[in-house]
């Protein structure tokens, strides 16, 4: 009688929750200092001093009423535009404060945007290993996804991509650097990803957008440029969270950003802006809007994760498993020495290594690792880790 | 090709929105103070101060990775359990901390338990004079909203709801105190309501749900008890929101809170939940939940509310117009003494009176007057409304 896919989708906890879960439990057996958890992305760095520092001189000396009142539904036009302005510093891209909608996290600009974009029965090519609530907001909207496999590398396999691609397809969704794998798309990728969509618009006669989720954009590693997809393709937005460079997953804060040289962008940023609102959302929290405004630029200390990620990897490629080098994100993606990766996590389980069997994430055969933990926990696990690959060649 | 439904709906501004921008060009052109600005619904107090105690306290004490980070979906659970025990000793409901679901803000609650209660082709009963989102979130599911007429002191005419509930009717909105008559329901209406439902229920076989939208809750200025919908239906579930009662509008926070004694509350909650997750919503942002949890019972100092209501009923009565008394809320509604009250707005603006047309909250002939502006303005008002109705008889 109630919405039954919505009581399935809350009853069903994700993969990643019921590891987590089960780690709590463990730690209360075993103690929190021997359990290795590995399976959430939540950022283990504090945020910048300037946010706290700024919450609190707003709290003290920005007018109450101002402060927490409502902004316009697409965002208070001072944070728009400093954003706006940052955007072209950064990036030398040329949107403006009215093509900026301020959202409540990149989750809120993915549901946003799906919405605004797509009708019932839309294809939307998303690329494995994805993140797998993607499914989720496309499903909704009676959108059907559809999966492009990856190399070796894992960046994408453009002739299964370009296979994939029909007349049905609406949006193409991105992720770089990317959970689960940390691996970013080159330059060459993005490029190729565009001229074959500009192509592919040509045959078709109708637009194909990018939809570009962008939370990790700044944790990065190595010096790589992560390609600004507005400059590479008119038909692109972008859907940025503040969650990870500011380490404030909770407060839920981003912005959707509609390229001005998109085709029809004024109905779709109408579109944007009609979903918000069928959507629930009145507007992105008062607050945080001005903390991101105030911000721009700042990023938490990820010092702590590029030292995890080169433990870890290290450490793990001479115990001999086969992991893809991540330069950004949080996320270590490593081929399970046994196929089943569920059995492998499971086997994991008995070393108290938490680990997320990759399946839901489209990539069967591996496991995500969640490096954003202390070092301490890195280097505490790495006998486990080891004593875990010689079981599976056993 | 996009959503045009979500393009029109960005597209066309609310008819409050349209009027605020009028005020606002207005006020460019014969000055601020001689702008009679009533369209909206904006708090016009500041937080008490406790909020931005609260909030600078947790921003320079707790520690900032939990304080920003995620929480569960549902919300903190020490948040919850505090509303739960609120819940408990301010009316006696036995809601645990597991029936509770913190939202960003009402609106969030209800287009949640929209999509979690009802699928396409559903009807939902709304009371007129009601608040114009209601049709728009009932809409995206597939729903049809089907509206019941106020008697003359716009109580909900019970005969015509009876009339209106259909075998496809899955729930009932009530929202009281009012937006947009400011009207507070009677205990003797909510008893009728609820036993009106309870025999369909019997009657249809299925479960017909209350969904009671509460941001108004506190905002009452007599010893009226507003009675607790969950001590009254057990299929139940109110959408509240610290909005109002600690004037953060802007903020998004509240909660979805369930009846424990409804029949199959466990899905119901699960519905929410995945709702919830489906819409983009991962949680209610995290220092907002704690700042609403610290400060449960804390109501912003609204008697200039009071003050303007007892100022401009009184006033506008004296000039003859015809006017409900309202109990709480911060919203007179006024019959317009010509017929078409679009027409009554405009010849309201000559006056620069600025105020809204209830066509839309489903009551012609009516108009709603948002009084929560400085007391200054309602008395630099006055004689505007005095000409107006004088013009009106004439």
């Amino acid at each position: 009688m109630i919405n039954e896919a919505m009581k399935e989708l809350g009853n069903k906890r994700s993969i990643i929750r019921e590891i987590f879960e089960y780690s709590k439990q463990r730690e209360k057996i075993v103690g929190k200092e021997n359990v290795f958890n590995f399976s959430i992305g939540n950022p283990s760095v504090p945020a910048p001093e300037i946010v706290n520092k700024t919450i609190a001189d707003l709290a003290h000396n920005f007018n109450s009423i101002e402060l927490h009142g409502y902004t316009s539904a697409q965002g208070d036009i001072e944070v728009r535009s400093a954003i706006s302005q940052y955007i072209k510093n950064q990036y030398g891209a040329d949107v403006s404060a009215s093509h900026i909608y301020m959202t409540t996290g990149a989750a809120a600009g993915l549901a946003i945007s799906f919405k605004a974009l797509c009708v019932n029965d839309d294809e939307m090519i998303i690329f494995a290993p994805y993140f797998p609530e993607y499914r989720v907001f496309a499903s909704v909207n009676g959108v059907k996804t559809v999966s492009v496999n990856p190399l070796e590398n894992l960046q994408p396999d453009l002739e299964d991509f370009k296979a994939k691609i029909s007349p049905k397809t609406k949006a193409v969704v991105i992720n770089s650097p990317n959970n689960p794998s940390g691996v970013i798309y080159t330059q060459e990728t993005i490029k190729d990803i565009c001229s074959i969509l500009t192509q592919k618009q040509k045959e078709y006669g109708h637009p194909i957008y990018i939809i570009s989720d962008e939370p990790y954009r700044e944790l990065v590693y190595e010096d790589i440029n992560v390609p600004y997809i507005l400059n590479y393709y008119n038909n692109a937005l972008i859907c940025y969270s503040f969650s990870k460079s500011l380490s404030i997953p909770g407060e839920r804060i981003g912005y959707i950003a509609v390229n001005p040289n998109m085709e029809n962008c004024n109905d779709v940023y109408a579109a944007v802006c009609g979903a918000g609102r069928a959507l629930g959302y009145v507007c992105a929290p008062s607050l945080f809007q001005r903390v991101a405004a105030k911000c721009l630029g700042e990023v938490a200390d990820t010092s702590i994760y590029k030292t995890n990620r080169d433990l870890l990897y290290n450490a793990l490629k001479e115990y001999g498993y086969d992991c893809v080098y991540p330069d950004g994100a949080f996320y270590l993606f490593v081929k399970t020495p046994i196929a089943d990766a569920g059995q492998f996590c499971e086997k994991a389980k008995k070393y108290e290594l938490m680990l997320v069997p990759a399946d839901s994430f489209g990539a069967p055969g591996y496991v995500r690792i969640a490096y954003c933990v202390t070092t301490q926990q890195i280097e505490r696990s790495l006998p486990a880790f080891k004593k875990l690959a010689q079981e599976c060649r056993q």
